[in-house]
């Protein structure tokens, strides 16, 4: 019986010939990632062990929640991360300044490559499904385990095929596919299974497009979500991913628990109401939602194209009097190349803070913080009750073309309405 | 008997012919200030007294302490002073991401003139001084009557003349000259006092030497601290101020405390030891202290020419490892010019995180905070305990050339260390 993209991986890091969905393995790691906000706990466990670390070039410690720190408590857990990776020679930590956020940079870097097992403590590390890698979060207690033996138990997940077809429309970005998605199948749609994406549609998805999707395959409760190595990955990873590495495909008849098919050239601008993901709604049916702020960034959607969006939408108009918009580019990398291509000057000249990468206001940990009664378009990925500040704001998610243009006329809106 | 620069501003704006040291009087005021942190309680006062404000276009309120909003705490604050200065109509209102920090956005801008009687509910209201302004920090009490009334009294302060003699070297910044001073005379060393600078040595100076100077009078207690209206303050008020101003010079028998002379051409790079600015150290003296951030920019030394002086120094070099290093220009207009003349590309270069313009850590707000036991040269005018963090970690103060070649080194040092 033929396995499916996610099953592959699996058995491969197990060492079995296959698996089937409910197996219980252990995986072989091939990169063991934490924050300033997960490594101190996981590191308190690895400490309990007693070991060395199973491999200091497999993992990946990234400060970027809380930072550049903004109180005591976020400096003593950057501490604590930083005096870890010190002592423990960690190749992949990146201190503050140097690089970016997580889930932006390890891509970026070619630190997750096709057909590699990662896990992280943080829920978005199944971004990294987007260049055909098996990637899930876990908690703190099974980091430190990890980063200790260099391995993990899982329950291989059920998959759902998601069939992606026809063209798609211009001003349709990765984060409308995934909305509409999570939108049609609900915040558990996915619980505990893996989401494949497949389809003559997957062509049509850029690289960005296509981290925002599987970086937000956990807000339909997936274990993962991942995308076959075409030509699109293939030219993301050349040149990135500096050592052999291993994609897989879906054998031809790989089982799926179900089928679901997207139809690309159908798609609409959405954004997603409070308190939940699945609130999707297409811009044109909403009315007006007056907003105070916009957040245009995070690991969901802070990449180049993200900004080019955001960019291509602000240029030559204001942000609204009403609204304060942050810019939060997703690495330095993005940062520069925005800054050369222009997009900051169109910013700034806009009305938008540009801030350096961070986490920030996504989580509710700081730069963009809401009080009572205040709503947000955001490019982040969740939008649950006080996410953003008080329990009484309000975050709507969408892609950067509407947070774009909600920034400029003061409500939801789409870039047709920016005359 | 001659008045002083100081005298003379006060006396016009009390409507008398002239003042003497000690004498209460009541001054109508030009521009009254207030920024997040100060603002709400003002405005609390202020409603008490039931008056609408007393001029619309003579007030300026900047959210620039606790922005982009840290907490939910600091989106309260902002909100206050948003809805304050829409229901007043306050043309002076400054929103997250539009222009800076009140201190380098008033000079720029030209909202500050010479001559001008200005109060502002912040210690470093005395920036103003390098413009030729009378400008004194006040409490939020003084703040809320004076919205309400265009009116603050003063008791006339004595006024110490600071001779400015000799040629500034290469390397010697404001920050070296108002810390030489400060390390002279204490930080209660003008108590109530005006610090008039005069001198051939003045015309050495740039308004941003000039600026950063005023900006910590009050660091030696100074009530404030002023310079004449020279060829430099000319050429730098033109095209910014656009209405009438009367800029004062001193009389030739004006009277003074006392005169301090300072010989520019005898000054080296110096750095302030914790926990008070007085404690003056040439960094040739001072062995070796290791360090752990570096902050460059705030009201002190966030303008063009500090980033300016920093990105001469970082250029081709990487901040230490050990050391994070976060830029924060003053205001959008530096960021921009920073980032067209090439130095952000430097600093990300070099391995700096670049923020938006934010107070941030130069009060411990946010934006890159310390645990104990941690140690930070800063651009920022003070470093008492605990001002950026835990109790127990350290701030020195010094100029950008001298924390741009520690955040490089690793410990305090001077641009001629680094190889």
């Amino acid at each position: 019986m033929g396995m499916n993209m996610t099953e592959k991986i699996l058995a491969q890091h197990a060492g079995l010939e296959s698996v089937v969905p409910g197996q219980l393995i252990t995986c072989k790691l091939d990169m063991v990632l934490a924050n300033d906000v997960t490594a101190p706990p996981a590191i308190k466990e690895f400490a309990k062990i007693g070991r060395p670390v199973f491999d200091n070039t497999k993992i990946a410690l990234v400060p970027d929640h809380f930072t550049p720190n903004k109180d005591i408590k976020a400096a003593g857990l950057a501490k604590t991360v930083r005096d870890f990776a010190k002592e423990n020679k960690i190749k992949n930590y990146f201190e503050v300044g140097r690089v970016g956020i997580e889930h932006v940079i390890l891509p970026e870097k070619g630190i997750v490559a096709p057909g590699m097992c990662i896990i992280g403590a943080d829920s978005h590390t199944c971004t990294y499904g987007a260049v055909n890698a098996f990637s899930t979060g876990v908690g703190s207690t099974d980091l430190g385990v990890a980063m200790a033996t260099g391995e993990a138990w899982f329950k291989v997940p059920k998959t759902i095929k998601v069939e992606l077809i026809g063209k798609k429309p211009k001003n349709i970005c990765g984060k409308d596919v995934i909305l509409t998605l999570i939108g049609k199948i609900g915040v558990d749609g996915a619980l505990y299974q893996s989401l494949e994406f497949a389809g003559e549609g997957v062509a049509e998805l850029t690289m960005t497009d296509r981290l925002t999707i599987a970086n937000m395959a956990i807000e339909a409760g997936g274990k993962n979500g991942i995308f076959p190595y075409d030509k699109v990955a293939e030219e993301y990873v050349k040149g990135r991913v500096d050592y052999d590495f291993t994609p897989v495909e879906a054998d031809p008849d790989a089982q799926y628990e179900k089928v679901i098919t997207i139809n690309l050239s159908e798609l609409t601008p959405v954004v997603a109401f409070p308190h939940l993901p699945e609130n999707t709604h297409p811009v044109s049916e909403i009315g007006e939602i007056k907003i105070d702020q916009v957040i245009i960034g995070s690991c969901t959607n802070g990449r180049f194209e993200d900004l080019e969006q955001a960019a291509e939408v602000f240029n030559g108009h204001k942000v609204h009097p009403d609204v304060r918009c942050i810019i939060i580019p997703g690495s330095q990398k993005v940062y520069m190349d925005a800054i050369h291509a222009g997009f900051v000057d169109i910013f700034v000249e806009a009305g938008c803070a540009v801030s350096t990468p961070t986490c920030g206001p996504c989580l509710g940990a700081h730069m963009g913080i809401m009080t009572a009664g205040e709503k947000a378009v955001s490019t982040t990925n969740r939008n649950f009750r006080g996410r953003m500040g008080h329990v009484d704001s309000e975050v709507y998610l969408a892609g950067p073309y509407v947070a774009a243009a909600s920034a400029i006329l003061g409500r939801i809106a789409v870039p047709e309405e920016v005359e």
